[in-house]
């Protein structure tokens, strides 16, 4: 776990320059600062290449174009400054996060079209993981149902990835020595976790929740159920009940971060006997997972 | 209207420090830029005191408390640090606005309960307006029902006013020629503006929508429905939908900005004949307010 090593020997990368981490500020007038008014992305990269970039590049121009974000930066630009980034902080393997706000306007809440964006390229050492690294996590999380629900796609677009974070923040407040909040959308079927999307394996094959519902669409995830349906794994995208995660054989939770991580208890009910051996289908999806990303990187 | 006045000029208080304005900036890494993860409070001077202190730092803490921030400074220590700003600009009659962020912590998007927060204290000359001075709006507001709904208190604390603000946002964008947003909650009531509250008249009385929905609790719309009890107009908190307001005799706003801000037109439909005369509760209230505002910064 890297995840508190300290930020001030990198350099981050700030409207267009390289700055110690320390040094790379942003006005209070800044409009990412003052209203969460930004688009952003948790990206990885493996041996050098960012995992999946066209994807995240889709996924980030639907969240600007949610939000009425031009900034005017072509893909290729950005592909430009992480990879300077990296390169700068002498990383390959690394956690990376872009970060696009309205930049400082004058005035009211109301934005104008003419935008100086501020872009952030923040990056840390995360080792590769999977199969032939260590992992990222220290052992399968726990899952605990929160109270607070996923904002509905009628007051904030879901398939946006927005600097408003705070409803997944609450959840993860609301966790008792638990690893991940499992939230419901206002119906109470499940819609993710705050950082991550749900999966559950039952006789039936994998089931996750709907994008149709109150869901981001992660890249991991979509990756997954890419490879489950390679691998002839029946796969069902649907409405879930907390009680049908607490039930079910196994349970994983996807992130760019965690890829595929198992949960081995959900609201203190301990899945199988905690065994790997009880998580064929997990394991079998990880190890997929793995040989796609050794594939792609390390090939 | 001074909103675009430049701010080069001034100074901000960031962190116990006057800066001038261009460089008050915070970490890239502060919780208020990466996530909105902050509360903040629009405040008003008049002849160099604030107007409604002891309400704004109680639904300050209320914010804090619902996002579990705890900063550790006392009402006073924020009281001081807001009026040195205002001296240190030579500012009597100012905009105001106090942010508190869980400012930079490692790691995790569950935030660590230590905090060392960020705190800024913006200011701007905002004449007093009302009888004695000039309006800080042009003219009447013209109203639009927006699609976009108001977050639901189950996914985000109704009453807590947090740098998570772009549901306003987009409730702002969607305005075609209109100056504020008609927000509804997700049941299709009538909830507020994007930065206000809705209040109507009609031959029974005032009525503004209940602060039991998804309402934010305004201090100006607090005190209206004060002075309002006090003059005898009959008042009701409900709930109503937007053909409630558009068939009404009267429409105004309120916040600490606008103060009283009469609506002419309401999804196109103008209300009376845009005279004056029609609208006299609106105009009372107004002058009850000013007389209040009077009494308490220049009496």
């Amino acid at each position: 776990m890297t995840e508190d090593e300290p930020a001030s020997e990198r350099l981050y990368h700030l409207d267009g320059e390289l700055v110690p981490a320390p040094e790379a500020t942003v006005s209070v007038d800044d409009r990412g600062f003052r209203y969460g008014d930004g688009a952003f992305e948790t990206l990885r990269a493996y041996g050098g290449s960012i995992f999946e970039w066209e994807a995240h590049a889709d996924r980030l121009e639907r969240t600007c174009e949610a939000i009425g974000l031009e900034h005017g930066l072509s893909r290729q630009e950005l592909a430009d400054r992480i990879e300077a980034t990296l390169a700068a902080n002498d990383l390959t393997d690394a956690y990376v996060r872009l970060s696009i706000t309205r930049g400082v306007q004058p005035g009211t809440l109301a934005p104008r079209p003419e935008v100086d964006p501020t872009v952030v390229v923040y990056v840390k050492p995360l080792p590769r993981g999977g199969l032939e690294g260590e992992s990222v996590w220290d052992g399968p999380a726990t899952l605990q149902t929160v109270k607070v629900r996923r904002i509905p796609d009628a007051a904030l677009p879901a398939g946006a990835k927005t600097h408003n974070y705070l409803n997944g923040i609450l959840a993860r407040q609301e966790l008792h020595d638990a690893d991940e909040a499992l939230v419901r959308d206002l119906e109470g079927d499940v819609a993710e976790g705050a950082t991550s999307n749900v999966f559950f394996v039952d006789d039936g094959g994998l089931h996750t929740p709907t994008t149709e519902g109150a869901v981001l669409p992660g890249i991991t995830r979509r990756v997954v159920l890419e490879l489950a349906a390679d691998a002839g794994i029946p796969i069902d995208e649907g409405r879930f009940r907390p009680e049908d995660v607490r039930q079910a054989d196994e349970v994983f939770l996807t992130n760019t971060t965690w890829v595929v991580r198992p949960v081995d208890r959900v609201d203190g009910i301990t899945l199988g006997d905690g065994d790997e051996r009880e998580r064929p289908v997990t394991s079998l999806l990880a190890r997929l997972f793995d040989e796609r990303v050794e594939r792609d990187h390390y090939g």
